[in-house]
């Protein structure tokens, strides 16, 4: 269904009401994307739910996964990744025959191969991950915002239906993101270098603070420098857990390649080699030129 | 001299001009702490000498570092550590009598070592390091709120001179800045676990994220927390340098500290342990309790 040029739903099913599925339908109702009364939700704690809807994140708050889901045009699961596995088993048996279910997970892959696995229309299901985030989670953090700018990655493979992909990614463009088509293995080796490999450095250097003889005092003294470099230590614990379960092999590349590194800046440490010089200053290239072009595409 | 209840200096040369001290000089002259027309500064490139002036920064721009320090009540260094030695060695000959001398360097024993050896009146240096930084570095980047609510270390031994440290203690309070008396050991020793280490950690992330094939694409996807916990690696290579060369055993006990988790978390991927949600939820704990206690502390 389109109105004035922009993909409309009828009815959309959200499963999983924290940030991220929260923000979706504060997002989705502002740019008027679902027709009125036509946003379900359903989230495992009833109370993210109640207060989603609350929030007018939602219009209708539901018991079961399967409730949220049956009937909908558009189904978006926005849960941790393995919880998607469950959500998918749960619905799959309440989806209406030509149903378009996407998702917002982490990893790609994985969710892949459990959609073929498990629905009755793999073709019709659209791994997606929004590279969109915030320190704070949870319904309360959830903004219509979120979304606006964001890359979005879509990782159809050859069985994916043209037309979802088509309509899921004009939503995406109604909703000021930037769609990305992108194979699942691609996604997931990308997202372990400059998603995952942050999340496990930020809460390694927290613990190695934390547990520092020094910490009483140098916890006076951390400032802007270690609140940035440890903020996404902030982040679900849950959620960052689901992301090693599923993202294994291209984590342990990102981190090895990472170890490496911190190997050879000790050698240089311990040797008082000057020459570590160098080696800050092919960083700063590599992140001020980064920077650059990220300001640039605005 | 005092005014009004406040320190006020009759004369005072800042020797480095880059974010740090020609953030102190604004600072200075917003507050009234300086006498009109007292406040030199140096730097090794003229042309920050003169934008500093231009800024407001300083008001007289000298040719070298003697002339900016000669007759001056208070000296103070703002250049990375390893400049500071160069520093300390030209101006020794100039100092007034009772010149009070103090610095800004990143790292304390080093820097104290180098004012017992060099200096006429060692017990008159107080050795300083304000914890407070930018992204941006250089004379450009500086502002005069740039020290407003930070820690400022003071690290004395049992040659200060009381007078020395009163007075200068008393000039941070009246800059907004909070005071902190502690010794140049466990000074070097936190500020390796919350400030170098994050430095490396940066540093290596970036290069890791940088030089892995996936650069291209995963460029295009890194976002927030990307930005976030690598935006250390955008400082000045020098200045890092200078510290890794000046605090080298306490850096490479944090960073062995560091390696330690990492490789404990590589274990649990490995073997996709589940029991690696534990870990976060470590890092969470310590991250956001220091984060309210920073919130509370304003």
């Amino acid at each position: 269904m389109e109105r004035d040029g922009r993909p409309r739903w009828a009815s959309v099913g959200i499963l999983g009401l924290g940030l991220m599925g929260a923000s979706l339908g504060m997002a989705l109702r502002r740019a008027g994307l679902v027709a009125p009364g036509g946003l379900a939700g359903y989230d495992a704690a009833p109370r993210a739910a109640e207060r989603a809807r609350e929030r007018g994140a939602i219009e209708r708050a539901c018991a079961t996964a399967a409730e949220a889901a049956a009937g909908a045009e558009l189904v978006v699961l926005a849960a941790p990744v393995l919880a998607t596995r469950e959500l998918l088993d749960a619905i799959a048996p309440h989806l209406a025959a030509d149903a378009i279910v996407s998702d917002l997970g982490s990893t790609k892959a994985a969710v892949a191969g459990w959609a073929r696995e498990l629905l009755p229309h793999p073709g019709r299901f659209v791994p997606a991950h929004p590279m969109a985030g915030r320190e704070r989670s949870g319904v309360e953090a959830a903004e219509p915002e979120l979304y606006a700018g964001c890359v979005w990655c879509l990782t159809p493979d050859e069985q994916t239906d043209p037309d979802a992909l088509a309509r899921l990614r004009g939503t995406i463009e109604a909703l000021g993101a930037r769609p990305l088509l992108l194979t699942a293995e691609k996604h997931d080796a990308a997202v372990a270098a400059i998603s995952h490999l942050p999340l496990l450095a930020a809460a390694a250097l927290t613990l190695a603070a934390g547990e520092s003889p020094e910490w009483p005092l140098a916890s006076q003294l951390a400032a802007g420098g270690f609140r940035d470099t440890t903020r996404v230590a902030s982040g679900e614990p849950r959620m960052a857990r689901d992301i090693c379960l599923t993202n294994r092999q291209p984590i342990l590349a990102a981190l090895d390649a990472y170890l490496d590194h911190l190997q050879r800046l000790r050698a240089l440490v311990a040797a008082g080699d000057p020459a570590v010089e160098r080696t800050f200053a092919s960083a700063r290239r590599v992140r001020e030129e980064w920077g650059r072009w990220r300001e640039a595409r605005g």
